[in-house]
């Protein structure tokens, strides 16, 4: 029998040149995020499927999730996302964790959906949050994050922007104009509001139950925020008044529209979008949910987000920002002059077996360290490299 | 409903102070592989099951195997060891890639089993292969990278040896002593030597078929085993001559009851031991398999290693080798002094919005090139960093 040498359907191998892209976007994510005081935390990617399962209702916690048996009769599954499992943990040393928590994780996850472009069973995800803070310092702490990670990849400001809402302000907007009633088909609007284009945003709007003179309301609105106050909820004055001048290299607009779906986020919701034409469209996003804890009982204010790596890959492809070479190694020729030589190279690099007074082409990390004890071979008389 | 925050049976959570052990383990391994001029590949989780089943009657195609169906009725299963994914990859692209391969990989496995110490139901393993090299100087090189990666660590000869055997020259010695037909029985004996205490040995050997004086002959072969000639294959010549002087710092033993099993591999084969004597044991091993591509249909020579997390993490717990500060945040104190300074001070480090005149306590990465800006800050009277 011949096995096919093809992966799983919607996973992906990475041979080494994929794999020194991936390493290069975790790595640049890991150098902002611990550079801004984050810490690192990992989980297996098995969970007790009822986790999952409890949220009952959504997509994930149903025909998306990858639920199965073990041989003991547990209900398991493959993780469809982080945040259950960070507050599974968080839950689990409650009391003796040191609050607030910047924590990250890039973890992969699995949702058994159709793989089409820009979307994959398996993904990776870059999940940072933070934990024990209060709507506040913490909202504008995140943005800033997601500014950074932005410029650390040398992005510039018209490749991206940041767009973000408050659901507590939508919702005083929604009481002040006598909408309460029709709460959730605003949030429904708004939530498809970019991909309604001209007049089906009309026929969204009255198949969701709104009158012509509502969706106009709601039209005016998003055509001009400013008719929201922005000013009761202090951490959005503190972003308005604050992010331009501390991060004027990134754009971050207030946008209406930007309501994440119906559940889960409790007050700032956030979106960043890629401006190349050919992909344009959001790429990732996330908010605040002080709900977190649910689950298990137990309460903490949360802020954090949540980025793909695909959508990711896709933006750093379409502006062309990977670097040129991004494999780990350089490569260095060795000349090994005479037999002494031999072992003194051998017992740092052995890519080979080294003739003398042969030219071999090797793979080799070159660190300063390195030259100088090439620098003393080559002294001595007994080898030479040639960075090549 | 109050969910249980344990993680699955046999899997295990990793807080930031675990995690930075961990990353601290497999960035010391990808530091030694990527100066050794090896490159990272990796893959799906998730493989077709049948993969692992074509391997009938091992414990591994059965009971052992996380094995399930998705939804569209695919066959799946959690990867138990990363060697046939490897196999697929190279099989998959078999005229594209430029041979001799030196790949590595350090992904996560699934085993059901039952957890005890030192064994869980996931584990990480680094893999590391040579592909496309017939035996000889590939064998060295493999002995090599493991005794430079214990090293790394700051192991010292005294806490570990690394023991090869050859399959070819104990068939040879079999041979020579007319054990052809008892050749299986030999093989289990000598893979359980060291398990064996005492009289168990002989009643191992006599269940298994051997008579009082074949257990003898192999008694004394293990006792005094200078009674194999090592000649007749290149690589052990060359690895007898040659590591001595190469790695003088780690200790290579040849051991006749090195046999890695009854099956897979076809040449060299070795075992990394642990010195502790609370602690003593193999720690993993390797050898060569030249028939790695035979389930793609495709042949090429190769070598290879697998290392578990958990032992190499005991190995260093136990000889206590961690570095005393994993963390890879450094604490240092942020004064503002006057306003000025606060978008400049927030530019890079955002905390937290920071008031004047007070002292934060902040993670913070640790830089040449910070000291550098705080230092201008400093001169410039508006901001002081105090590292703590």
């Amino acid at each position: 029998m011949t096995l096919s040498t093809q992966p799983y359907k919607g996973t992906r191998d990475f041979y080494p040149e994929e794999l020194a892209k991936r390493n290069y976007i975790f790595n640049t994510w890991r150098k902002v995020l611990i550079a801004s005081g984050f810490v690192e935390y990992d989980c297996s990617i098995l969970e007790s499927a009822e986790m999952y399962l409890a949220k009952s209702g959504e997509e994930l916690g149903s025909k998306q999730l990858y639920a199965f048996e073990d041989k003991g009769e547990r209900k398991i599954a493959l993780r469809p996302e982080m945040t259950p499992s960070l507050a599974r943990m968080v839950a689990g040393k409650f009391r003796e964790l040191k609050f607030p928590l910047r924590w990250f994780s890039i973890p992969n996850c699995f949702r058994y959906e159709r793989p089409q472009k820009g979307r994959t069973r398996e993904f990776w995800q870059l999940n940072a949050d933070i934990i024990g803070l209060e709507a506040g310092e913490a909202d504008l702490e995140i943005l800033l994050l997601l500014g950074k990670t932005f410029l650390e990849f040398g992005a510039t400001k018209e490749m991206f922007s940041i767009r973000y809402g408050h659901r507590g302000l939508l919702d005083e907007w929604i009481n002040k104009n006598n909408l309460n009633d029709k709460k959730e088909a605003v949030y429904a609007l708004l939530d498809n509001w970019r991909k309604l284009v001209g007049d089906k945003k009309l026929a969204f709007a009255t198949e969701s139950g709104l009158t012509e003179n509502e969706f106009k309301i709601v039209f005016q609105m998003v055509e001009n925020p400013n008719q929201i106050d922005t000013t009761s909820f202090a951490e959005i004055a503190l972003i308005q008044k604050t992010l331009p001048s501390i991060l004027p290299e990134v754009e971050f607009v207030f946008d209406p529209t930007i309501v994440r779906g119906i559940a889960y986020y409790t007050g700032l919701v956030f979106e960043a979008f890629d401006h190349n034409p050919e992909n344009n469209r959001a790429m990732f996003g996330g908010g605040r949910y002080d709900n977190l804890l649910e689950l298990f009982n137990q309460k903490s204010p949360a802020v954090g987000v949540g980025v793909g790596d695909l959508t990711w890959h896709e933006f750093l492809v379409g502006w062309n920002l990977y670097p040129e070479n991004l494999s780990e190694t350089t490569k260095v020729g060795i000349m090994a002059l005479n037999r002494n030589s031999l072992t003194e190279i051998f017992g740092k690099t052995i890519p080979k077996l080294i003739s003398e007074n042969k030219l071999y082409e090797v793979n080799y990390e070159y660190e300063r360290s390195e030259n100088k004890r090439y620098d003393a071979l080559k002294k001595r008389g007994c080898g030479e490299v040639i960075k090549i």
